[in-house]
C-alpha cells in the first residue's frame, strides 16, 4: 500500500489504540497565546522554534521540523519527516513540507510576505554552528534568545500537563509496590533497575528522561545501595553512585546489594514526555538506627517544604529553611552531600525536562505560583556508608499543594 | 569518614572490583598526540574541551569539568565535580579544581603564563550563550571551531576502543540468545523490550545512547511487530515504529506482538561509553514467505556491503552499489524505506556516538581506513505491514574486515 495513503487512513485509529493523547488544539492556542505575551514584553517580534521539547510544547508533535511564530496571524509548521504523521498529532494548520533548512527564509517570505525584523532562537542550547548558518540565512533580521520565553510560560502546568503527569506518578506508585517482591540480597543495582525499569515501561515509561543541557544527561534509576550513596559524581545531586564505568559514572552499578543495607531508589519516570521524580528508601531486613533516623529526619525536611507549598512563598527561603531544619536535627554536616560537596538545591521544577523553573535553591528568590510542579528531595549522605532521602513531585495549587506521585511513605522493608 | 579521603583510599578498589576499565595513560597521550596533528594542520593554537564524550575521549574521565589543551605542553584537567574521583579515573596531571568557568581564563593565564591567540571550541554542539560567555572571557583570543578535530580523530579506533566495543557485541549476543525464551504473543513491543534491557544492563548495558546532534535522540529499543514496522517517523532512520506517545514517537509501543508476523529487534548496546548496533528478525511461527524473502536480501545486500569492507574502498560507491542491488533483487520501492521516505545511508559510524564517521551514505565520497567502525543496516519496509532487517557492527582490519557483533545469523523462530 501506498505509505502516505496508509498513515492517513490508519494512524489515527492505530495510536488511539496505542493509549496516545494528542495535545488538544485549545490547549496549543492557549500556550501560543502565553508565549505570544512574552514575546511581546521582550520585543520579539517572531520565533523559530527548534529545540524538541519547546517544538512539542507549541506544536503537539515531535516529527522533525521547526515552527514558525509570530507575534501576530497563524504560525506556520514546517516538517521535514514525517510530514503526515505530524499533521495527525499537531492541531496546527498549515503544515508544509520542508526539503531542507535552507528553504526556510523562502518559505516564510512566502507565507508571510516579509521576514521579520528580528527572530527568537533558544540560545541555550542552539549550537553556535547553526546560529551562522541561520546568520547567513536570515540576513536582514536580527537574531535574540528566545529561551527566557520558554522556561517561564513552561513553568506554569496546565490542568492537561498535570494529568499527563499524575499518570507518570501513578506509574511510578506500581513500579514501588512490584519492587518489594523482585528486591533480593545478592543481585546487583543496576540488575535491579533493570527490572524496575521493565515494570515501569509495561505500564508506558518512556525510558528517556530529558535534561536541558548539554553535558547533563539523566539516568532512569539511581539505586544506590550501601556504600554506593556515599560516592559524589559528575551530577548536580548530593550523591551520584559507582554508575557502571567512567563513562556513566552515576546511577546503578555492578554492586551487589547487600542485607541490612540502606537502599535508595531514585528514578525518573517518563510518560507522554512528562516526568515525574521520586525516592524511596528500601532494605532487606532492618537497616541500622543511624540510616533510619536519617529517613525520619529526610521525611521531616520533606514535610516541612510542603507545609509552605501555596503561591507566594520565596523559593530561595524554604531552602534556606531546609537548611536550618538539618542543622537542628543534626545533619548539617550530611545534609545534601558531603561537607564542600554539598549541594545548593532541595527541589527543581520539573515537566518535560527534569531542570525546569522553579529551584528551590540558594540564588533562586522568587515566589512559587499556582501551576508550578517541583521534586523535593532532601537527601543525608554518609560517605563510605550510604544514602538515604525521601521525594516527591508536587504541584502548587490555588491555596496548597497536590502530591503527583502517591507512593508509600514508610521504608519499603522486605 | 571524611569524603576526601574514603575516596582516595577506596575509590580505586572498588571501582575495580565493579568492573571498571580505566582509559589507560598511553591511550591517552596517543590519542592526544593525533589531536594535536589535526590542530597544527588546521592553526588551532589550543583547544578547550566541553563536549562530553570528547571530553571522555581525551581525559579518561567524564566528571564535570573541562580540558585545556595547548598545541605543546601539558594539558589542563580542570575539576568542578568530582574533583578526586577525576584524580584517580583519568591519567592527566595536573587535575585542578575549578569553582566557576569564571575562573577559566586566569587559571590557564597562571599554568601556562599567556592565554592563546586562538581557541578551538566544539561548535557543532557549544550553545550560542555559552560561546558569547566564551567571547566575553577570553577577549582577545580567536575563538574557531574544533568539532571537525574531533570528528576526524574519533573516526579511528584504538585496539583498547575496539576491545571495549567487543565487549558490548558479546553482551547483544547474550541479549539475543536469551530473547528467544522471553519473546511471547500477546506481550507489547514495550514489554519485550523493557525485558531485554534488563538482561543487557545485568551484563553492563548502560542503558544511555549517546547521538552527536541537539534534538536527535537514540532509543534502546526498536522492537517493531507488524505494522509498527511500516510507520516512518522522525528519525532519520527506513522506519520508526510507533514510539509511546507524540513526545516519544519512535520504538517500541503498546502494540501487542502477534505469531507470524516479522519482529524486527533492532538496538544498542553500550559498554563503557562504547556502542554497537545490530538488527535481527524475531517471529512466532513461520512468518510469511514475502518478509523471509525479504530477509534473505536484506542479509544479501549486508554480505556484498561486507565483501568489499577493507582499506580503500569508497562509502558513497560502497551505497550506490546497494541500492542498485536492492532493486535488482525486486526491493526499489522498499528498501530504506517507502518511496519518497527513503534514506540515503545504509551505514553509520559508531563509537562512543551512534553518528561517527564513516557514513555509507550518498554524498560520502572518502575511503575506508583501518580502524574505521560502522553498522551495516539494510532495511527493507512495507507501509501497513512490517519492516525486515539485517545488521551488524564491524571493525575495518588491514585487509578486510572483523564482525564486533557475534550473533547467530538466522531468523530467531520461536
Amino acid at each position: 500500500m501506498n505509505y502516505s495513503d496508509w498513515i492517513k487512513k490508519e494512524f489515527w485509529n492505530l495510536s488511539q489504540s496505542l493509549g496516545f493523547h494528542f495535545v488538544p488544539g485549545e490547549e496549543i492556542e492557549n500556550r501560543i497565546k502565553r508565549i505570544r505575551e512574552r514575546m511581546a514584553r521582550q520585543g520579539i517580534e517572531a520565533i523559530l522554534v527548534i529545540e524538541k521539547m519547546d517544538f512539542y510544547y507549541l506544536s503537539g508533535t515531535t516529527q522533525e521540523g521547526f515552527l514558525f511564530l509570530p507575534l501576530e496571524g497563524k504560525p506556520l509548521l514546517l516538517i521535514k519527516r514525517e510530514l503526515e504523521r505530524a499533521k495527525i498529532e499537531s492541531p496546527l494548520k498549515p503544515v508544509i513540507p520542508l526539503q531542507s533548512i535552507r528553504h526556510l527564509p523562502l518559505l516564510i517570505q512566502d507565507h508571510y510576505r516579509t521576514l521579520p525584523q528580528n527572530l527568537g532562537l533558544e540560545f541555550d542550547l542552539l549550537p553556535v554552528r547553526d546560529y551562522f548558518r541561520y546568520q547567513d540565512l536570515f540576513s536582514g533580521t536580527v537574531l535574540l534568545d528566545s529561551s527566557a520565553v520558554f522556561r517561564e510560560v513552561r513553568k506554569i502546568k496546565s490542568p492537561f500537563e498535570m494529568e499527563l503527569m499524575k499518570k507518570a506518578g501513578e506509574i511510578a506508585r506500581k513500579v514501588y509496590e512490584e519492587a518489594k517482591g523482585m528486591i533480593q540480597e545478592g543481585m546487583t543495582e543496576i540488575e535491579l533497575g533493570g527490572l524496575l525499569e521493565a515494570v515501569a515501561k509495561k505500564y508506558g515509561h518512556e525510558g528517556l528522561l530529558r535534561v536541558r543541557s548539554l553535558n547533563y544527561e539523566a539516568y532512569s534509576w539511581h539505586i544506590l545501595s550501601g556504600s554506593s550513596g556515599g560516592v559524589v559524581s559528575q551530577s548536580d545531586s548530593p550523591m551520584g553512585g559507582f554508575g557502571l564505568s567512567p563513562a556513566f559514572p552515576v546511577g546503578a552499578s555492578l554492586k551487589k546489594i547487600k542485607a541490612r543495607e540502606p537502599i535508595l531508589v531514585d528514578f525518573g519516570i517518563c510518560y507522554h514526555g512528562y516526568q515525574v521524580d521520586q525516592t524511596r528508601m528500601f532494605s532487606i531486613g532492618r537497616m541500622k538506627k543511624r540510616f533510619i533516623d536519617a529517613y525520619k529526619a529526610s521525611k521531616e525536611i520533606h514535610d516541612s517544604v510542603l507545609d509552605e507549598v501555596h503561591p507566594g512563598t520565596d523559593c530561595e527561603a524554604l531552602f534556606k529553611k531546609t537548611v536550618r531544619l538539618a542543622k537542628k536535627l543534626g545533619y548539617g554536616d550530611s545534609y545534601l552531600g558531603p561537607p564542600r560537596l554539598q549541594t545548593r538545591f532541595v527541589g527543581h521544577g520539573i515537566g518535560l525536562e527534569l531542570n525546569e523553573l522553579p529551584f528551590l535553591a540558594q540564588g533562586h528568590s522568587y515566589p512559587l505560583e499556582e501551576g508550578m510542579t517541583f521534586a523535593i528531595e532532601p537527601k543525608i549522605v554518609f560517605p563510605g556508608e550510604g544514602a538515604v532521602g525521601f521525594e516527591n513531585t508536587v504541584a502548587v495549587t490555588q491555596s496548597g499543594y497536590e502530591i503527583l506521585t502517591p507512593i508509600e511513605q514508610a521504608i519499603f522493608q522486605v
